[in-house]
């Protein structure tokens, strides 16, 4: 009788452990911290957890499972919301957590090379004694290699861009191995195919990425922060499209709904402002130009019911006023003790914010579901986050039945289903309507040139193809 | 005895015909018009000219091309200046100038939907009155289409970015004949394979546009413009550096050197400037922003020797400054009559742009041929116009030569061989010393999966293949 042959995973395990050693393991905490985001997919066990240092080992880790169709998720910090860090089809969980390198930072030119597993928070503290900064800002400690694969963006976009346009270059290790650099240091180029935007958004579908060329933004000299409550979200909304429609080039417009209000004033100990629609806005310049757009939204706001800016001019102030943003997603968890959040991230053209936005609220009213509504509405993007107990499966389904409804108008709208946080495993299904059967055939064609074996984290991104 | 088969080519024109008409000729005017753009190459006869109108008319015609194998090189204004018109491999030449319909202009959501034959002049003559504008622009009478091919930037570039980040989706006939539209309306998205900035740049080698949605922008409410000269080229280039380095967001700054300026000076009756160094420039922002940005600059110039500002600010006087800049490269070849131009487009990090400059400028004094220089120096991308007689092959040799050598340095300086002209046929031989060979192949197989028979614009962009 034949021995039971080692399987696939087994060999690339044990062939990883003589160059990973104990950086490859199958310890079950480790796995378990490994079976999927801040998301509320069903965890799946990868069969071992990779942690990689160095591009050569990504890339000779890649090869081997290359060689032995053994499916690979990569992992920054977990903080995907669309389930991209869960291993569906278990394999190697390749950790990239703790290539975190700054490998260079030019002020000349305003650009930095750093791996992976950095985050924007490390990143900003080691610039800021340069006068520089990094302005995606999605408001996680995420890395920046899963900002790339997901096209983070955040409270700053509306200003800077999001990561699409600012990655500069990468480098990448392909699905075989092989080791490519994208891009370049300039600020524009007709050199060809643009071969870093095909692996910024991809998801870690195509590849991974092992380095990343950022462009930076100077720190500006005057940054004001304010905060305006309203009487109604329509009035909260209204004064967004009028804002972005008269071209005032706020740094950040962000808007919270009276439930997510109500939630961030209990989490962050904001006492002395009111449960009502709010927008939280920036102005970044110069002293007089911040002076200047101050004046106009606040007359813009007047206009629509807002009462007056609060504001906070002090470094100290404005900080604690963006990390109660930022932590709005912890706040509306924590709002109901026990809950867990399904994330919807619709973007949709400024024109159509306020149907979209309003009509979203009149679905989570009709549901019976509790969902705050958060949004970077400054680029018509904004999530609810549905209040879930994630053990009951026919809650579940209606939940997933409203985060339905609300992605149908906006792509009635002439919207998208994710605006930031990308496909993963809990958008796939809107990929296909939203871009047709043939540009979605285009995407497919795409992943099997670059990786003919489907090992990169397989089932995200694209949805099962058709029996 | 068998008679002679018909050739693919004339099989695909007769079947042509039966949709086109005689909008597909063999006509030998218009041939020799469709023979090669404003570039140095050697002009090669397409088999037939098919003037298309519409979508369809595109997907039919290249599906019969697929079939029979038969090469098409797309044709916009036929402004390129790296070949990409030239059909290398004869075939059929696709005039896409026809297709001319402004779609949809959106004032509300700043974005309009074109056919690529739509010229940037047509598209801001049909915006102005609803105070919008569309920045990118390339001087030239070049297609919207075009634009998209070669991932075009220009003189806004440094403020409104390039097409690259102004094209917000596009509708793409591939190579067969089917249709996809790619990206949406929405200013961000994370919603699967950035298929967009996979077709602009592509120089049409993956695919024909048929639609483009662009992004616009507000006419800002100041714009006001001015001229600065310089004693040096030095003092004008760290100008540029030290005005970029600031963080001044000026919405263009542009170099002439001297001989640019004696070309201009004498094509567009400029009589009351000096053949030195110059600074075209233009701030666009409220008054008061406006104002504060060009006396930074200011100060910046005279620290550089920079002798005071002409202004510019009625908008008669500021068109014929930048008209005058438009024409530069016309005034380049003028200059000199009965030469023709190889135009460099380096591009290189703004910290080495006095070196890439610098190093050209001694590089043609060397060689001894003319070559006026002109650029987008904000974004740290120029040109030289060398002038050469076309028929004299020895000198033509030298002065890919000397183009060469500009390019290798600006390749040494972590720069691109091309900031917004394209590679086509010019710049091919650059593609792997600036990508590698890893990144090119990833190129090719991109290629190979969407133009699987390589009909497309074939010779262009990628390098031929090693034997």
């Amino acid at each position: 009788m034949n021995p039971i042959p080692p399987r696939p995973v087994d060999q690339v395990i044990a062939a990883a452990r003589g160059f990973l050693g104990e950086r490859i393991t199958l310890n079950d905490a480790i796995r378990q911290q490994h079976s999927r985001g801040e998301d509320t997919t069903r965890p799946t066990l990868p069969d071992a957890v990779a942690f990689v240092e160095t591009t050569e080992e990504v890339s000779r880790l890649l090869a081997l499972c290359h060689a032995h169709r053994v499916p690979v998720t990569p992992f920054g910090a977990g903080t995907s919301l669309e389930g991209h860090v869960n291993p569906v089809r278990a394999g190697i969980s390749l950790d990239l957590s703790r290539m975190t390198a700054i490998l260079e930072v030019s002020a000349e030119d305003m650009d930095c090379l750093v791996e992976p597993g950095v985050t924007r928070q490390q990143l900003n503290a080691h610039l800021r004694d340069q006068g520089l900064f990094f302005p995606v800002d999605p408001g996680s400690h995420c890395t920046l290699g899963g900002m790339c694969a997901t096209r983070a963006s955040g409270t700053n976009a509306v200003r800077y861009g999001t990561m699409r346009e600012n990655v500069l270059g990468l480098e990448v290790v392909l699905a075989d191995g092989r080791v490519i650099t994208t891009g370049g240091r300039t600020r524009k180029a007709a050199h060809g195919y643009d071969l870093t935007r095909l692996f910024v958004g991809s998801e870690g579908t195509l590849g991974v990425v092992t380095k990343i060329r950022l462009r930076l933004a100077g720190i500006p000299e005057a940054m004001v922060s304010a905060i305006c409550a309203f009487e109604t979200l329509e009035g909260a909304v209204n004064s967004v499209i009028a804002t972005m429609q008269a071209g005032i080039p706020v740094a950040r417009i962000e808007l919270l709904d009276e439930a997510q209000m109500e939630a961030c004033i209990a989490y962050s100990k904001l006492d002395h402002l009111r449960a009502v629609p709010t927008l939280f806005l920036e102005f970044h310049g110069s002293a007089a130009a911040v002076a200047e757009q101050a004046e106009a939204v606040q007359a813009i706001a007047a206009e629509h019911g807002g009462s007056g800016f609060e504001w906070a001019r002090e470094a100290e102030a404005r900080n604690r006023l963006w990390q109660a943003r930022h932590d709005a997603y912890w706040a509306g968890i924590a709002w109901r003790p026990g809950k867990r959040g399904i994330t919807t991230d619709v973007c949709v053209p400024i024109s159509r914010l306020a149907e979209a936005l309003l009509g979203a609220k009149a679905d989570i009213a009709a549901s019976g579901f509790e969902a705050p509504i958060v949004g970077h509405v400054g680029d018509g993007n904004f999530h609810t986050i549905i209040l879930v107990d994630e053990g009951d499966a026919a809650q579940m389904e209606r939940a997933w039945e409203l985060d339905r409804r609300i992605v149908a108008r906006a792509l009635a709208l002439g919207g998208t289903c994710s605006g930031e946080h990308g496909v993963g495993l809990g958008k796939r299904e809107f990929l296909e309507p939203e871009h047709g059967a043939e540009a979605l055939a285009v995407m497919r064609a795409l992943k099997a040139t670059l990786d003919p074996h489907g090992i990169m984290n397989p089932g995200k991104l694209l949805p099962d193809a058709p029996a």
